[in-house]
């Protein structure tokens, strides 16, 4: 099917990109990033076109990126702009296809698509991850063998919460909640709300802090294309508003590496102990090992099962109703697929914008 | 060539099976085996119907199989029997293929075949593994990567033993033995009789007791298809009748994994010392050291050696005067496979009877 | 492209084979290497013509070469000659195709083209490797996951040094070089000549110990076909005569094992210090250290990089100033081959000589 390519895709966490280069396979091709003199970030093809050697094996010189074999050195536009050799010439195509990328949230985000259309107003908006005054947020990365809507469906479908995840589970089991699922124009929520229920999850077990046992809890989730989803996560008093209880957001954002590899970044906010350095820690660390030992391997497994395909509905599988929220995203993602390949009329819109 | 498939197959050790799922692939499909609330084994496809996940890694809630991720859960026929999720419906077509499965002789045997076909009276019979007064017996399982024909062969010729084995080779070499072959309609019979020689193998190093340094020793091996192997291995006093003597029957018993690799399970009895623990531990280990470090190295190095193929024979392989019994077993098998696509006038015979 | 049959490659480092068969697949074939009764090598295919496992996993007795699994035994020209089953006579067919071998220089060499042509005198020439009195020698070997000719472009062109090697990078960059590529019939030869440098190098780090700190330092390689590599590294006092100073002579030996992987040998000599084991010891481990961490990852990497094929050329890559001598390496070689193959008429050459 293809990826959607006219689209901002996070490639690395911020902190992953600095002194070294960075090499990554992103919609199934390498980029390599590093960061400019001024520290923006940079992401460009990650094979040198002299020999062919992967980039990402060499070094970072006053924000240029030196090949690690004979040296030639790239400028932040991936022109080739110094050859330590002979008559000191540039060789002539001697250049990387360039990714428009950019920084925010914590994350390194490329456009994979015509680099005229690069378009900032195109980025998803999670303000809870920019503003520090309300909120504090850690970041996580994982990769997964497994085709990256297999990530969306497991986010898309929290029902699994119950089975995967013994931490969480409830005693009330599933049948105490209310689901709500909705499509807004090409945007598809389910919400699950849970009123009047024992403490429970990351805020009932982790920021709880009143005698109350009981809270209102939810944990809303709302996707949008590619794979960008902004899950409204937390608990108030019985009764009480949203703004005055424990606002856990997050953000997850799944970027495919290929047809049955994905990299899964996420970042989950508070409202409470925002200077709390070692809340910071256990909370990444408990996030990152649920997602590690329980949704990351129940996923490859899946893909393992499902063979040399990644497209879950030509298996014919039987349906569910909380499986009705990802499957209407995986609608809306194939039309804004198609959609692309009309419009551009060629089926491998991304290369088209490559250095020549 | 294809499997035989209307017959019954070792799918697990019994001892395997308990309160956790295992998951297997035989015959190139991937079963799960758990045991009902009676405690009977129950083999279905392992893979759930909703999302694909292998069940293997879900639960077994009192006899039933449930789904790790989404908690579908299946009894005994596979018939899904709860939908934990909506109006709890049952959805349509939420069945796994069901294997026949019966526990006998310390295995969970699975037939692969028509249902209606599976009948008890084709099993083979080991009669020392149902005789607790008069042996008691060990039981192991190696996976071995190469086809299960090759493990046939090694064990129909036992002329490998003077040169694979060095714990097992006599001073006297191969030259000592008197061998027969014959076939008995469609049993294979391989039988090494060596009268009056020097105490040797397991019954001459492991349980012989008199003053005696000569014995009476045999190995003989009987073939039937798919890959059973009833082996009388012993030592009498000089002249003295196989009653009297140590008698360690065994059973190997092969089940295709995929084209390339095999499920080995075996069995070793004995009439002595039968309720002495350390020497089960030890018989066991030694058996199943020689098989781990000797056979199934030789075996996994003949695979890759031959390449992209499983058929010996294809290659026009030399042949000996040993290798008669297992040449006659490849031809009876392959009449065997052959009859019964004959029969069904399909190639794939297994899969006409999965639950639709 | 096919590869240069008639030629001698380096199939194995003398010390390599000794009581024990050496496994190795060499242009696509599996060889068996051992020594024959008189310590001369043998190669012949690995793998026997009985059940087809590899010989490397056998035993050699007196010279002899038996079969691990049933014992066929074979001699020095890949002939059985004993067989221990039934009445002992030796089946038809069971021969081993048999690959010339000869031992010099360190190293066990094998001729992969017709058998009639094999011929000493077009063994390449290492004086320094036989020359005891004047030169000691170490001997190295790396497997490498790349293409036979990126080893040797790698090795032709030094320009990579100042950037690969950080222990030999120069104060003066690359630009205080002198040098030169021409070629002489089918020999190509890159030489490096640096007049009055500070101390660099294997000559001027481990070896120098006049006071004075400057030299002449030279880096002269010479390759010829299929993949001999013959460097002339050195260091003289500044102006003084190359006999006088410090003389680090190498041979590169590069092999394929497949189109993906290669066999890089090496030695290097050196007229110093003959007698002192500490540094051949420590001579052998920095630069079996260099290869090991600098050279082969990036060559790997390379391979990893241009995907499915291993031509470079079919990949287009920019041509800088020091490729010349690779280029024209690349040149001769295919010349040669293609030569090979209009001389023989067929494609595959070596096959024609195998034992029928």
């Amino acid at each position: 099917m293809g990826y959607l390519r006219n689209a901002w895709y996070v490639g690395a966490l911020s902190r992953e990109v600095n002194e070294q280069p960075l090499g990554r396979v992103i919609l199934d091709e390498s980029l390599v990033f590093f960061r400019a003199a001024d520290g923006s970030p940079v992401a460009v093809a990650d094979r040198c076109p002299h020999r062919f050697v992967p980039l990402s094996l060499g070094k970072v010189k006053h924000g240029e990126l030196e090949c690690g074999y004979h040296g030639l050195r790239f400028g932040r536009d991936g022109i080739c702009i110094a050859n330590p050799h002979g008559n000191n010439a540039i060789p002539r195509g001697a250049n990387l296809r360039h990714y428009p990328a950019l920084e925010r949230y914590g994350f390194i985000w490329i456009w994979t698509g015509d680099i005229e259309r690069a378009d900032e107003s195109r980025m998803p908006v999670f303000p809870f991850l920019d503003s520090p005054d309300q909120f504090t947020a850690v970041h996580g990365y994982l990769p997964v063998a497994g085709n990256y809507q297999l990530v969306v469906d497991n986010l898309l479908d929290l029902s699994h919460v119950e089975f995967l995840h013994p931490m969480f589970s409830q005693a009330e089991g599933v049948a105490g909640h209310r689901t709500e699922f909705f499509q807004d124009g090409d945007v598809v929520v389910a919400n699950r709300w849970k009123p009047n229920v024992p403490l429970q999850g990351l805020a009932g077990h982790m920021f709880w802090t009143s005698p109350s046992t009981r809270s209102d809890a939810r944990s809303n989730m709302r996707w949008s294309a590619p794979g960008y989803l902004n899950f409204d996560l937390g608990a108030t008093e019985v009764g009480a508003t949203v703004e005055e209880g424990i606002c856990l957001p997050n953000a997850h954002l799944v970027t495919p590496e290929t047809e049955f590899k994905s990299h899964y970044f996420w970042s989950i906010a508070r409202n409470r102990l925002l200077d709390d350095e070692a809340m910071s820690a256990r909370l990444h660390d408990v996030v990152d090992r649920i997602f590690r030992t329980e949704d990351g391997p129940i996923i490859e497994a899946q893909q393992r099962s499902m063979g040399l395909t990644s497209d879950l509905m030509s298996l014919h599988p039987v349906t569910l109703d909380p499986d009705i929220p990802a499957m209407r995203a995986r609608r809306i993602l194939a039309r804004r697929i198609e959609e692309e390949h009309q419009a551009s009329g060629r089926k491998d819109l991304g290369r088209a914008s490559a250095v020549a």
